[in-house]
């Protein structure tokens, strides 16, 4: 009998942290949980990525995940934007680890065409086919949104990897 | 009687986050340790991030500092790098703040002024320099070196702000 894998996905901001669980089981999809993590905007830099990191670690004990999938952002704006972002993501993918799953990484454009089926759906269109994947899914930000996303590609992803294993 | 506050230093990078200790004690530093955390370059970045802060959770229970100081990088390369900065950066300020201590930021110009005493001391000038102000620090790296700057930068700038306290 095959097991259910529980993922998280991840996706990193310094003021809003999108999370969203998911137990993959074949080819189906559960949805578990999904949700925010916010920090103060008006407290220090090194408060706010406690609290990024406190909330997270919550959330792993809370849903025990064993595979992670974290965003691979890219941001073409300025670099104090990119820094702050860097900093957000360092925690997403530290808090995982520590635990002792598997982080894996997706850039966006492999998110977009592992839901809506091409590389440059927009945010819409991403919700929507979370909704239609799993219909039970619900979300309380456009980053928890963007979070199941992130899970349901690292859920397609890792059935090719053990499908072409299976028949390599 | 004043006490001695001890201050670490953390200057981040992924490949390499140099640390120094310092105590401060009125006008006298007394240097107390310094080093590198390392992480491996071949390993994935969610297991170099765990290396970074396992590494600086070690040096931060041996030496139980009071206060911690990161320098506040702005990088002007490609996003890539500043992105990478990011995370180990968000590490380095994780770390002692989890452990209770406050976090203070300094700008490059800063830790040059506070140490060369002036804002545009090359590298080798700041290396100098902490060997004069403290002459049994040793360094295993120009990382652990800046560190060392930065934690001499932050007992100047406290002394100031105590100095401005106590006779405002």
């Amino acid at each position: 009998m095959q097991q259910a894998i529980r993922i998280i996905g991840i996706d990193p901001g310094l003021r809003r942290t999108g999370w969203g669980v998911v137990e993959s089981l074949g080819n189906s999809l559960r949805f578990v949980g999904s949700g925010t993590v916010r920090s103060n905007d008006k407290a220090d830099l090194a408060s706010r990525l406690c609290q990024l990191h406190d909330g997270l670690s919550d959330i792993m004990h809370v849903h025990m995940p064993m595979e992670a999938a974290v965003e691979q952002t890219f941001v073409n704006k300025d670099a104090t934007a990119t820094l702050k972002l860097g900093q957000a993501r360092g925690i997403a993918m530290l808090v995982p680890a520590r635990a002792g799953i598997p982080v894996a990484e997706y850039a966006p454009n492999a998110v977009k065409k592992a839901v809506v089926g091409a590389g440059h759906g927009d945010k819409r269109q991403i919700h929507m086919m979370v909704r239609v994947l799993m219909p039970k899914a619900t979300f309380d930000s456009d980053d928890a949104a963007d979070a199941l996303a992130i899970a349901i590609c690292h859920a397609h992803n890792r059935l090719g990897v053990t499908a072409r294993a299976a028949y390599a």
